[in-house]
This record gives structure tokens, sequence and C-alpha cells, in this order.
């Protein structure tokens, strides 16, 4: 591959093949080598996590790129047992972008951050010349206080089953109508949603916690496969389990997508001890929206590394790893 | 102001504006307001840090923007008397570029890395279509052990004298010829250097430091200025101590500008205690490219806020915060 293609970015195959080949090469080390969802440091005590956005539409139903940097990197906090406490945030914005959108977008950051309980702790603000950026770009990154330690995404075994926290594929199919202009009537909104008061109360409730996964870029599919491979398990997924808004499923036929491999920003898989699974299912639906929190696979040791999903008719076949051009600029 | 404009990057007058009107208003607490060059977090243990990088060209002489990426955070985690340790790296990168130039840039932050004694430990790929970003922008985040706390800008008094490690404006004036295509034959190339092996050189040799700061945007000018409002003195800087390369002074005369306003990032500032003079410059002269450091400033409680500077004929004149449209795209 001589050039970089917009696949690279899709939170899949290609995805990872860049991350490999360029960064894995020069960066290898023990820390990143664990692919979680945030790096745990400082022997264990603290969590760390970046991600940069650059949605667009900038404004979109149920958020904006302000919210969406805050959920974001916050949830990849939540999603190793530890609490969002300080953020950094760096902004690029484009000569001429209007200062109300701005104001509006920062205002946004605040309110997620209290639901957080996090602040921001430093930041950067660059200008570039009209056409060097898209309007605005935002990174933020967070070191949290990891409340449970040995939270992982090696560590998932046949004690495990597999739930989620509600229905899937919302934040992408929101942000493709609206990018195409479709109107959708109806209640179709993104997901985004900071997840830590939701981790809080699962470890409040003793829950046996393996693993967590906010299913963003890449969607279900990409989250399960990543598992599968991290954890060396099969994983068995119940296509009907998992929950699909009427909305969304809409979308996805109009357009050729699977709702599994759309993104998520206030979606997350979960792996708990078998044991748990009524406590943990009571606990996640005290939470809007996650009234649909069901148990959606279980794991088995047979097709190591690969997930299998089952429908309603019997059939089974292998749920891949997204590939190929998704929709770009999703988060 | 309706709309962002150039000058709002500039880390002189607008940019502190920009800051202070909208991120300042909704992200105010007490770690922002201290101002430093990172966060310092964790009961004082921690510095946490953020800056994005956007510069062009990509490749200059003396570095490029990988090192950049490195230099620039690494370096606002020493200024606080940090050791950098953790790295974020996320980078945005435009759909078609090239993977060869990609592996250079990713090359050259592992390097970089290595001086600090530092590893990235968590990451984010965007890939966006093209036209929605010039080439490449990379965000890092650090965070680092304090060795020496208390050091801090808000606290430098008269019984400090400010020194420099070197020669000032060389990245400023390098990147603009850079993009002029002006041939500068000659050594002129930025100074772009990790300065946490000089700070730890001076921690171990006991050196009374009150206060760190290198002179990114905005140059030696902003860095002055600030420190003076932060800790309520006055600053007398001596025109003729600065140490300006003729190459650079070459460019400033050419072009208008003054190397006191030109863009480092290796070329710090450092307050300390008086009595230390001596033993701190010849720790600094230990380092390449520091042959030239020397105190340029005393402290005065005249002039409260405001830097003032002694030409070589006797004159005297405030040295201002840098205003209006500097050079964007600087770091």
């Amino acid at each position: 591959m001589k050039n970089v293609t917009i696949a690279c970015g899709n939170g899949g195959v290609e995805n990872n093949d860049l991350i490999q080949k360029v960064f894995y090469k020069y960066f290898k080390n023990d820390i990143l080598e664990k692919n979680e969802d945030s790096a745990i440091i400082d022997s264990g005590k603290l969590a760390f996590s970046t991600d940069s956005f650059t949605v667009s539409p900038l404004f979109f139903k149920g958020g904006d790129i302000g919210k969406l940097a805050i959920c974001g990197t916050c949830n990849d906090i939540a999603m190793m047992g530890a609490k969002p406490l300080w953020v950094s945030c760096a902004v690029i914005i484009e000569e001429g972008f209007d200062m109300k959108q701005l104001d509006t977008i920062v205002s946004s950051m605040k309110k997620e951050l209290a639901i957080n309980g996090a602040k921001v702790v430093c930041g950067d603000t660059k200008v570039v010349p009209k056409g060097a950026v898209d309007k605005i770009f935002i990174n933020t990154s967070a070191v949290g206080q990891v409340q449970k330690k040995g939270i992982s995404s090696n560590n998932i075994s046949k004690d495990d089953i597999i739930l989620i926290n509600r229905d899937i594929g919302s934040h992408g199919a929101t942000i493709f109508t609206a990018r195409e202009g479709m109107d959708m009537s109806g209640s179709l909104q993104s997901d985004c949603t900071s997840l830590y008061p939701q981790v809080q109360a699962l470890l409040d409730a003793n829950i046996d916690i393996t693993a967590l996964r906010d299913a963003t870029r890449g969607g279900v599919s990409a989250s399960l496969n990543e598992w599968a491979k991290q954890s060396k398990i099969g994983i068995v997924v119940d296509e009907s389990s998992i929950p699909i808004k009427d909305e969304v499923q809409g979308v996805c036929e109009l357009l050729g997508f699977e709702a599994v491999n759309l993104a998520n920003e206030g979606t997350f898989l979960l792996a708990i001890n078998n044991k748990d699974e009524e406590k943990a299912l009571e606990v996640l639906k005290r939470f809007d929206q996650n009234n649909k929190a069901a148990k959606i696979a279980n794991i088995t040791d047979e097709h190591i590394g690969k997930v299998v999903i089952q429908s309603s008719y019997g059939t089974k076949r292998y749920l891949e790893m997204p590939s190929g051009e998704l929709l770009p600029r999703i988060c």
C-alpha cells in the first residue's frame, strides 16, 4: 500500500493493518500490546486515553462534536473501570469559524464533563488558514483513576457471557442520514452518552466484570472480533437478541448497511461472569435508553479468535471484522 | 468578534483572548487558572499536557512534524520539572497521504521518545477525505512524573534572574524561509530539541529553579510577558544579551520581524535564584547548541506586569505581548 486510504480509518481490518504496520512497528511496548481501550499506567492506578474528533456534520440529533469529544474519550477511560478525572482539550479551528458555534461546542463539553465528574486541566488552540481543516477538529485525552483493577479485554473466558447495554447503530445511522440530507422523521438520534455513571453503578453492585468495550468505529462487529482474538476465545452471538431500533433497521435496509457494523457512542459490551447476568441487566436497565439491555452472546472454546452469529432460522455464519470504505468522519 | 481569525492562534494577545472568552469561560478551574506549561495533577505527583501540530511544511531543516510532536509536548512536561513518561499519539491523515512519509514521521517520533525516555501508550488514527485536512495533523498528550515540586510561573520574585539556554528564533525563521521557498544557504535550522535532558541536568546540579518556560508560539516576548503578569513582577531585559544568530537576524531584517516574537522549539527561559547564575550557565553550556546560554533579564518591582527592554544605546521601551497575524502553522 503506497497511500493511506479512507478504509485505513474504518475501525476495522485496514485500520488495524495501518496501526500494526506503521505505528506499532515503531512504538511497540508492553502497554500498547494489551490493546485496551485505555492505557493502564502508574502501576495500575491510572488509565490514559486519547481520541480525535472530526465528525461531519458538527451538530447532529443527540449531540455535537463537543459532547462527542468528551463522551468518546471519557468512555474509553470508563471501559477500564476507571473514573475520568483530568481531561485535555486541543482544538484546531479553521480561520473564519463562527464564534457562536464554537461557544455552543465548548458549552456542550462543559455539560458532559460535569456528568463524568471530570475537568479540563490543559489545552491547546490552533487556528489554521481557510481550507487547511474542515471547520474544527477536537482532540481530547483523559486520565482517570482505576476503581477496579484487572478489567481487561484479554481475560474473557468460558465462564463469561456478553451483554449489551442498549440498542445498536443509532450514532452511525444518525450521522449518515444527516450527511445525506435524509429527513428521518421519528426518534432516530445518536446514542452519544457518557458511560461512566453506568460503569460506576455496575461496580457499586459488585458485578463481576471481566471486560468492557464501547462499540464505536467498526461497531459491535469490530468489538466482538477484537475480544475473540485478544482473549483467544470463540464468541457465539444470538442474532435475534441484539436490540436494533426500527429506525436504524430502516436506514440499514435502505442503504445496505449492517447495523452491527455501524458506529455507536454510548453503547457498550460487557463480558461478565455468567452468575451475574440478572443483576447486571437490572443495573443497566436503571438508565435511560437501556430498557433493551440484553445478553447477546456466549463464549465457546470452538472457533477460537472468531465470532459466530446464529440467525433465528438456525443458520450460522462468521461475523467478520468490518473492512472496506465504511462511512468516514463518523466521530 | 464574530469569527475566529488567524490572529487567534498567534500565541499572543488575540490567542489569550479567545482562550479566556470561550474556553476558560466554561472550563475555569483551579488547575487551568495556574496557567502553567502542564497541568499538575494527582496531588502534585504528575504533570499532564497536550499539543496539536499542524506545521507546514511537514519536513524542514532540523526536524519534521513527528519530531516536533514529541518535543513540543514532552518539553511542556519538562518545563514543570517533570520527566515525560507516557505519551499519546493521535493522527488525522488526509486520504491519499504518502505511506513512506508517514513512516518517516513515525520513525522520527520514536527517536525523540527515546531521548525523553518516554513511550507511546495510547493512540488514535483517523483518515479524512481529501480536502478535509492539509496532509496530516498530529496531537500528542503526555503524562510525566514531577521530579521537583513547586516549579511555577506564578512564583518568580526579585531574588530571581532570567537565563536563556541558547540563541532565539531559529524555528520560526526556518519555517518561514521554507514556506516562502527562500534558499538560505548557511546553517539556519530549527532549534527543535527535547529539553528534558537539560532540565534533568539542572535538577541534578541542585539549581534553585523557580520557573521554566519554553518560548514557543509568540516567542520570548510572549513568555516574558506571561511571567511578568502571572508572577506580578517587572522584568528588565538587556537587549544585547539575547543571543541571536546572524542568519536569524538576517531573515528578521529582510522581512521586518522581531526575533523575540519568533517561535522556538528547543529554547527555554529559566527563572532561577540569582545565587545560581554561574552554576546554571555551566550546566546549560554542556549541551549542544547552548554555547550562547546567557543571563538576559533581572526582576524589578517597578513596571509590575510589564517587560522593559533596554537597548545597548541606553534607551528603554516596553516589550509587548505579540499581537496580530503572526505566521500560522508554525508548530
